[in-house]
């Protein structure tokens, strides 16, 4: 972990007035996956036990992990009935074959034949090494813990959230309620590494107790995703495992969609921020705004090559304003732009015009880089899209946390 | 500079009996282009001053530099007639606009003039930081100098090769001769960082004194640089002024072409492999054998993602043989793997086979693993294609080299 990380834990207080979502009960405990002993196995489910409407968004990665092809064939065969997630961290079960497959279905049985429901009811996710065997005994051992200990207040919420991490050092939630209709939701999520600005992020579990029209939620959850989760990059290495999940319980009137989507959309940006700020060893966020682009694509292509720059990421860890790199990116994205067009600004401080240097304030320049989170403005000076990527920086911590397995 | 570099110059001695192409001269010196006062200017031009037949290729990045926009145009306006390449380090000219342009375009001129040929006889390269403005008066300066003092003898293609590095170590230097007619190939290069798997690298220039058809030397040449500067990897970023250029004197009857072909491609490889062992913080070369691939696009593409994975190259740094982190890159690039037909080995050590982990010789895999060069392996069994590239890993000598520009 960074000894120097900033980002300082926004847990939810158990004392707070806010309200999970009715319907589900959470719980996380130590099933001894992770030698540390820490909490490594956690459960969201319904507090009936029966199936609500859920979504899942996966990686795209070709080797997807075992937890993913079961939970996607969850899904189909439910049509999108789930009972409940169980989630554990310590191994990813990813590159582990049939053997990992059966693990996956096994864990689900387990936690089914507990509840009264079919396996195909249940969803798992896993995160932590690639490659190794995953037994299936922390699961025989606990998941009747696990299941029977659930509960619906903030502290088993919590509980949830932290056994899911792996190199995080903080949890990551929300819970946004309706000022409307009283209705919440709520989530968690982990993941500090293998953030790629495509498709998803680590783990994440999200709950409402909102009834939605499902096309409606179908839409809010993907352009939430897309806004949050699709919008970050930590080092641009797509994972294996990445899993947003939405569990619906139905339970109070919606009488705003467009809150809900809105709502929603927060708490995905709440959860993706608090992932680049506890990046692992980051030490500064970088919110990357690409302006007057052509098109949402070229916007999203210039973005992504920049803040998965590793140069660019070790201008920002040395607080070095370096703008050339940026538009070297730019240019190597190779998504016909004008460099001659482009103007480049830190904050409100601009540093190139036209494609060139210009003069600014260099002592206001050098004190707003060191600012825990530092704005990149680029105007590509081509259309109207904008779009807009929080990046971390690359340090030696993050090669410490990463050169060794263990 | 790494301290724990473990790469030591391979530079060629005035005293072998190694001999140059006949036709050429060059010189390097210093212009305080760099204010360290090392040396940072170089030219390689024909000894009669006379254009000779030449080709260049150059970066595929949007925000070309000026030099590589001036020299793109001369060979264009000079039908590829060419009598002299002047080279700069210190300062890239990327980024500068139109006074960038025309600093290129004066320097080019400078040299033309003492040569009494035009200026689209002349090429310019430069290297060093993106964005700073370039001034004119170095090359006002030095060039009269540089061109009067350039001589065809061992020493100063050594301090040409010398005067071109950035933050290299050591100069990067060939000369191949052909057993059968006694023409040979020189060339020198630069690079160190901003090396990706396309197009080109830093700065090279080859030369040769052999007889060849244009078809042929264009074929060499392209496929030459494709399995050497276009196999690397040291940061997956693209540089602003990649350029290789290949002179040729015409002055020795080639009666093989394909014994030129590989002295050529043996030649670029050779310097191709200089620039990985001297990667900024490299303490270590990976060899990727992407093998039994669909086609040649798939195993480019399978190589390019591996090799440029910040999390792999982290591995590498802490000769840690974490296959998982590569399998799971296979199936981040999307290029349609099986992942349950994958063998992964290390050497010879094979420590993955149909896509999951397998026994292997730990300790032989551990004393394998301290190899100043490590060969990966990489069976994807789906065809007959193979592809390989050469990557370093990331360490903090190489966040360190690039936090801060001044």
């Amino acid at each position: 972990m960074s000894e120097n990380n900033h980002f300082k834990s926004e847990e939810i207080s158990p004392a707070s007035n806010v309200k999970l979502p009715l319907g589900f009960e959470f719980n996380g405990i130590s099933s001894n996956i992770k030698p540390s002993g820490k909490k490594d196995m956690a459960i969201v489910k319904t507090d009936d036990n029966l199936p609500v409407y859920t979504l899942g968004v996966f990686t795209t990665n070709e080797t997807k992990a075992a937890p993913v092809i079961f939970s996607k064939k969850s899904l189909e065969d439910s049509n999108n009935m789930i009972s409940a997630v169980l989630l554990n961290s310590g191994n990813a079960n990813a590159a582990t074959g049939p053997n990992g497959l059966k693990v996956s279905e096994s864990s689900a049985n387990l936690v089914a034949k507990q509840l009264g429901c079919k396996s195909e009811n249940i969803l798992v996710c896993s995160t932590g090494l690639i490659g190794i065997p995953m037994p299936l005994d922390p699961f025989v051992a606990s998941v009747p813990t696990l299941v029977g200990g659930s509960s619906n207040d903030i502290v088993a919420f919590n509980q949830a959230a932290e056994a899911i991490l792996t190199t995080d050092t903080v949890k990551k939630t929300f819970i946004k309620s309706s000022t409307v209709d009283g209705y919440s939701i709520a989530g968690f999520a982990k993941g500090a590494a293998m953030l790629a600005p495509s498709m998803a992020t680590m783990l994440s579990v999200i709950v409402t107790d909102a009834i939605i029209d499902k096309k409606l939620l179908g839409e809010s959850f993907l352009s939430g995703i897309q806004d949050s989760f699709n919008s970050i990059v930590v080092d641009g290495c797509m994972s294996t495992n990445d899993t947003v999940i939405l569990m619906t319980s139905a339970k109070k009137v919606c009488s705003d969609p467009e809150e809900f989507s809105l709502l929603l959309k927060d708490g995905l940006l709440h959860l993706a921020h608090q992932m680049v700020k506890d990046a692992e060893g980051g030490t500064v966020v970088a919110k990357l705004n690409i302006m007057r682009a052509k098109n949402q694509i070229q916007a999203k292509a210039l973005a992504s090559k920049v803040a998965q720059s590793v140069l660019v990421r070790c201008s920002l860890n040395g607080r070095d304003p370096y703008w050339g790199r940026i538009i070297s990116e730019l240019g190597a994205a190779k998504v016909n732009i004008d460099p001659n067009k482009v103007s480049i600004s830190y904050g409100d401080i601009m540093v190139a015009k036209s494609g060139c240097a210009i003069d600014c304030d260099e002592e206001k320049l050098k004190a707003y880089m060191l600012n825990n989170e530092i704005e990149i403005n680029v105007d590509i000076n081509l259309g109207n899209d904008n779009y807009t990527m929080f990046f971390s920086d690359i340090s030696h911590d993050y090669i410490d946390e990463n050169i060794k397995t263990s």
